[in-house]
């Protein structure tokens, strides 16, 4: 499996003219080969009309065919075996045991997607039944939901699987009929180009468009600009920095066609430790505390950057162990020399405000990009009077909060941004304090925990992978599990159409065997 | 029943002390009492922190309860009796028979969505199973979906209870959850105090916090822009001009915060009549099309300003039935001053376009703002060449593209922006190039329709009434019927939550009796 440092445009697979670039190994700061040409605005522009040029096709081919191009893409991956896991190793930094199982979870995702497609659900067919007395008549209406059109993909540096070239965003696109163009992230690509080709070939078996999918290298402010604003493209899923998110979404709105952008940006998942929890278990939810913030050096968007609890005795315990855990770990390498500097100096300019001691550190790694943990403190005051406090760090780093009533835990929660999850701990005995709680973090974030990290984002049909801005830029979905694929969808209603011109999902036979909902009611048939 | 010209802050109903204005009636041009007072920033500042205010407790109330409400509220709406439609007559032009079918819509469209809340399936409900022995052990997930929050409604003008104060952004936004501020439209002020206060005594009889419903009266420039960039209000719901919605669009998209907008602007709704229909019945097509394009003086969103057919003489059967019809048409009041103006100039603007020609004009009417329906014809090159041929003239006006082969309705149907309906008419014989039109359609607009005019939207599961940019700035939706309450609507996945803890719909008992997808499986249980 040799990588050539190509880009990939609909069948086209070729070297890319404008600057080139190589990937960078974080664990040494050496480059690797090959070289990578970027893609030009010319080629964006043709991978888009070929996106363009493929969606009626694509979007019309059966449920059953779609599900088997996304299982064929699927096995394309699995079968690239230990080239690819070597290669994104060597430009991730991450260890072997979490890059096999994040092939096995982007693998799941395409088979998951795969099930979602052939099930139908997605299509919220709805049918209301022609009434010719009433007056006015009404018409027959059938409703069912469509691909918006091609979507623009951007690969995320902590899932170089999971979340880039073939992950939720592109696996969710496509179930839902839209032809993807990928963006690979600069920080992976030869892991990019692997997987690339991977579906490529897989369009091609299955004898699609080849504008299905196409995937181009280069910066975000020139390529990523050009496609988020060619008019071919309906929509745009991003996992990445605030900085980036917000860049593509202002690009979105200025369109003269405002699409929606699915930008999922910077979340600091609070946890809030709740008295009777604290009193039964203090040290043991800090320990586990710091297993949730170092895990994969601290770089998921879910990780616990902030720890809301009573000053006192049982908070002490839970610092002590949190400390002694986080004095333990060695840092490990992070993704990318410029997001090793950016944790770097977030951590530093934490430890300089106001008002914020240091608790703890990890020790140092022994790589180049190597990310040292860090537990800082602060009190409830404090926090609520500087909005600097909030910000991400992007790594092992997490603020403790020091509240001095209960009560003052819903001043924290209510004064935070959007976060992707909350987490409190609790007992029998804090059942009032939960009750108390719970509306506010509703309010504030997609997912809500009892007694758990929020690092593992399962994939399933009841995960929400979202939340409220800055979270995400579009409150109103998930990115990962089932209900992803609704994000590129929109409903078309058809009225008084001939048996002969009516799509199979809403034939009077319903041939897809769907749950459909006739005349208000959800029936099968 | 009084008309003080008042403003209506949760509960408290006061008159408005910024600039003062009284409404027109469009059918002499005359000054109707009394002066109403515009609000303040202060006054929307007071409004939108009631609405968060009330937002937790309202999305709480059980969904018997909030039903309730909007059935009470569609009664209180009943019960103004004959002072409603007088004033609404006065205020808007429109006769007596269609304000009361208008009516009836409003009172419907409560009750439909008071039947959404009971039924419970806009809360998507899902549930995936611990599965504590895997490796990782998978938690409990259940999903559900709760409001967004506090949604801003800007009344329409043509449909002055429909889709103003009570109407069916309002309906859904409340039926979702979410409290509501309403900006009245200047046009109808006296129908809109009537109607708010039946709903805000309606929010008094149900027990509900007063900042559930309130509504202002103001510029858009000044109260519309205060109340979009507030940062309580998390979505709006607009349904005017492509001007007046892309101006909420931006202050949005400009917010600290970016929040969704539903805005519902421009289209054109073109009909293609295709060869087999036009050979069996042109003059009928002719005939019926005048009267769906004078209903209402013009304007309905829905309007069929666009008439795409083959050249020939049976499109002369088709023009000259549309002309004797039109001849026929007496002009019937606008809706006001400022839309009768805009209404004359863009008639007069399109008869000026090079190609373009007259084919008929309807008879003036007797009133001041009576408007002159028009049909005018060109060419499909002509069409394809000008841009400002696909403009909107909101009001009784079209516009026949003749082409000189089926193949060029393609190029038409390319051409054209998003719309919220597509019509063919056509029969069995013209199957083909039906089958080849479809998907472009489908890509078009909201609605497509077979021998059907697009006039008449009617209130049900299965309509769409929604589409491609510029008909709307967020094609996900529908703002008529049920699924308009998804518009207002987020989900949150709750991980392990004991049963003392979890909200009714996600409970193992199924106390609601929902539809709940079960691992994947859609279950009632």
């Amino acid at each position: 499996m040799t990588i050539n440092g190509e880009l990939l445009i609909g069948s086209t697979i070729k070297k890319g003219s404008a600057s080139s670039f190589r990937a960078v190994n974080p664990a040494t700061g050496e480059q690797i080969e090959p070289s990578f040409g970027a893609g030009t605005v010319e080629d964006v522009e043709q991978a888009c009309v070929l996106a363009q040029d493929a969606f009626d096709t694509f979007r019309n081919t059966s449920l059953e065919s779609r599900a088997a191009f996304l299982e064929l893409a699927a096995q394309n991956i699995l079968d690239l075996g230990p080239a690819l896991i070597e290669r994104a190793m060597q430009e991730s930094g991450l260890p072997q045991a979490r890059l096999e199982g994040e092939r096995g979870r982007t693998v799941n995702q395409l088979r998951l997607f795969a099930k979602v497609v052939r099930d139908g659900r997605f299509l919220a067919t709805a049918l209301d039944s022609a009434l010719p007395e009433r007056t006015p008549p009404r018409p027959d209406l059938r409703l069912r939901k469509i691909g918006l059109g091609p979507v623009a993909v951007f690969g995320a540096s902590n899932f170089p699987l999971a979340f880039s070239v073939a992950g939720g965003d592109t696996a969710s696109a496509l179930a839902a009929g839209c032809p993807v163009v990928v963006k690979a992230h600069g920080a992976h690509p030869g892991t990019s180009e692997l997987v690339g080709k991977a579906v490529q070939a897989a369009v091609k078996a299955a004898g699609l468009p080849e504008g299905v999918f196409s995937m181009l290298h280069g910066d975000g402010r020139t390529i990523g600009q050009a496609l988020v604003t060619h008019p071919a493209i309906k929509a745009v899923g991003f996992t990445g920095s605030r900085q980036g998110g917000l860049a593509l979404v202002r690009a979105a709105a200025g369109r003269e066609e405002p699409i929606p952008v699915y930008a999922e940006m910077s979340s600091i998942n609070p946890l809030f430790l709740l008295p009777g929890a604290m009193a039964e278990r203090a040290a043991q939810i800090g320990t586990g505390f710091i297993g949730s913030l170092v895990m994969g050096s601290g770089q998921f968007c879910t990780n616990p950057g902030l720890v809301v609890a009573l000053e006192g005795a049982q908070l002490d315990q839970f610092r002590d162990a949190a400390a002694t855990a986080l004095q333990a770990q060695v840092g490990s390498t992070m993704l990318s020399p410029g997001i090793h500097k950016a944790f770097n100096s977030g951590v530093e300019k934490l430890g300089k405000e106001e008002g914020v001691t240091l608790v703890a550190r990890g020790q140092c790694g022994t790589t180049v990009c190597a990310g040292q943990a860090a537990l800082f403190e602060t009190d409830a005051a404090n926090f609520l009077a500087n909005p600097a406090l909030e910000d991400e760090i992007f790594g092992a780093s997490s603020l403790i909060v020091r509240c001095n009533s209960v009560e003052q835990f819903r001043d924290v929660a209510e004064h935070l941004d959007g976060q992707l999850t909350a987490a409190m701990f609790l007992n029998e005995s804090d059942r009032d304090a939960a009750l108390a709680l719970l509306p506010t973090l509703e309010r504030k974030a997609g997912r809500v925990l009892i007694n758990g990290y929020p690092t593992g984002v399962e994939v399933a049909h009841a995960m929400v992978h979202g939340g409220p801005f800055p979270a995400t830029s579009d409150s109103r979905s998930t990115s990962v599990g089932a209900g992803a694929i609704d994000r590129f969808l929109r409903p078309v209603s058809y009225q008084d159409l001939p048996s002969w011109l009516l799509p199979e999902a809403l034939q009077d036979a319903n041939p897809l065997g769907l749950h459909r909902i006739k005349d208000g009611e959800l029936v099968k048939g």
